[in-house]
């Protein structure tokens, strides 16, 4: 009983800071999402891939989130964007407060889109509001085909589902049909891109969202 | 700080517990593994395989982990062995507890293997011991090859790492030397397997050292 206490009033906390993110976010017009995945599904490389090809169009920045290491914000730095990096010294998702800390490295009356990556985590991640506008989840076709049914919450809570590498897709016994059905049924209004990273494939679609998104937010 | 003080009450109460199912396993002679990785990356694969290819000469046992689903309980179901699955309902890995209160199901006279799959999550299962003898982690090669200095406690804490997916390595950019460092570094003594639960790649390592384990578990 404690401990459930204890938790709800951690979600409490988190959720007023939330709170405080988001007035920040809409004050800018600044369009925000939080990006969650497995570790090593490719959330990086999606950002890598994003701000390469909408950074002469949108003003973008990037706040990363790992357990340790510097290492996916250097991968963003070389596209010359605000990005920098938290590191959660084991903690197993990022929170409100940690985004909160971070905000005073940008200027968001200078920008129009910000990223945030959130750490490799198909749990825990789902249970914390940033402030966020929208919600990406990202699957990868090696993972296989069932993460929908046994990890439904991050997916109820998302807007958009990311299915990445559809260049490994005929090495493994992933059913595109299965995950489209099953994530569906959990959110069906959950907006689907096929894509790879490595190769490109879909990311178009996946971008005139974004803009879609950004000139939405901007204008409201 | 009531955060941290609650945090570390819970894991005194899970190791006291661990300590009641290592005593349980030891009384035994079971050798238990605690098995962890990310979502996807092949861990009721490897038990398909292993237990496929031990049953004859081992009395294994396993114990699925999981948010939702029965369903990898169902594909182990198949090779006759006792197997049961915990539902975490939404928690982020297994503790203590949760083992201590699935034990009735087995009768551990009559085994020798016990192996307990994790939830997938390389974060939090980490930090919450089972009563296990050893802890086994699995990376994939699709998942790229900056994993264990991203996560470097549950490597720290493992015996042995098995890196799965050999049959994708080709398709990808990831380094097995730098894996392989950046693992003993972290580990000096960990044991590494390079194996494909689809060809069979590497299993023979792995069940030779199953084999050992269990011998000097029983003998012991």
């Amino acid at each position: 009983m404690t401990k459930v206490k204890v938790f709800t009033n951690i979600l409490k906390a988190n959720d007023s800071l939330a709170q405080k993110n988001k007035k920040l976010f809409k004050k800018n017009g600044v369009y925000t999402i939080n990006l969650m995945s497995s570790p090593g599904s490719g959330k990086t490389s999606l950002l890598e891939r994003t701000v390469d090809s909408l950074k002469d169009e949108l003003k973008i920045a990037v706040l990363e989130g790992d357990l340790q290491t510097a290492n996916d914000a250097k991968r963003i730095e070389k596209y010359n964007i605000p990005v920098t990096q938290i590191n959660t010294d084991g903690a197993c998702h990022l929170d409100a407060n940690m985004i909160d800390n971070a905000l005073d490295f940008y200027n968001f009356k200078e920008l129009e889109l910000f990223i945030i990556e959130n750490v490799g985590n198909l749990v825990c991640p789902a249970g914390f509001d940033l402030g966020e506008d929208d919600r990406v989840v990202m699957v990868s076709t090696p993972e296989g085909d069932d993460k929908p049914i046994k990890y439904p919450i991050i997916f109820r809570k998302a807007t958009v589902l990311l299915i990445n590498k559809m260049d490994l897709l005929s090495y493994t016994n992933f059913t595109l049909s299965k995950v489209r059905g099953d994530a569906l049924k959990i959110k069906p209004d959950l907006k689907i891109f096929e894509i790879s990273c490595k190769t490109g494939e879909g990311l178009d679609g996946w971008y005139n969202w974004l803009r879609k998104k950004v000139k939405n937010k901007v204008t409201s």
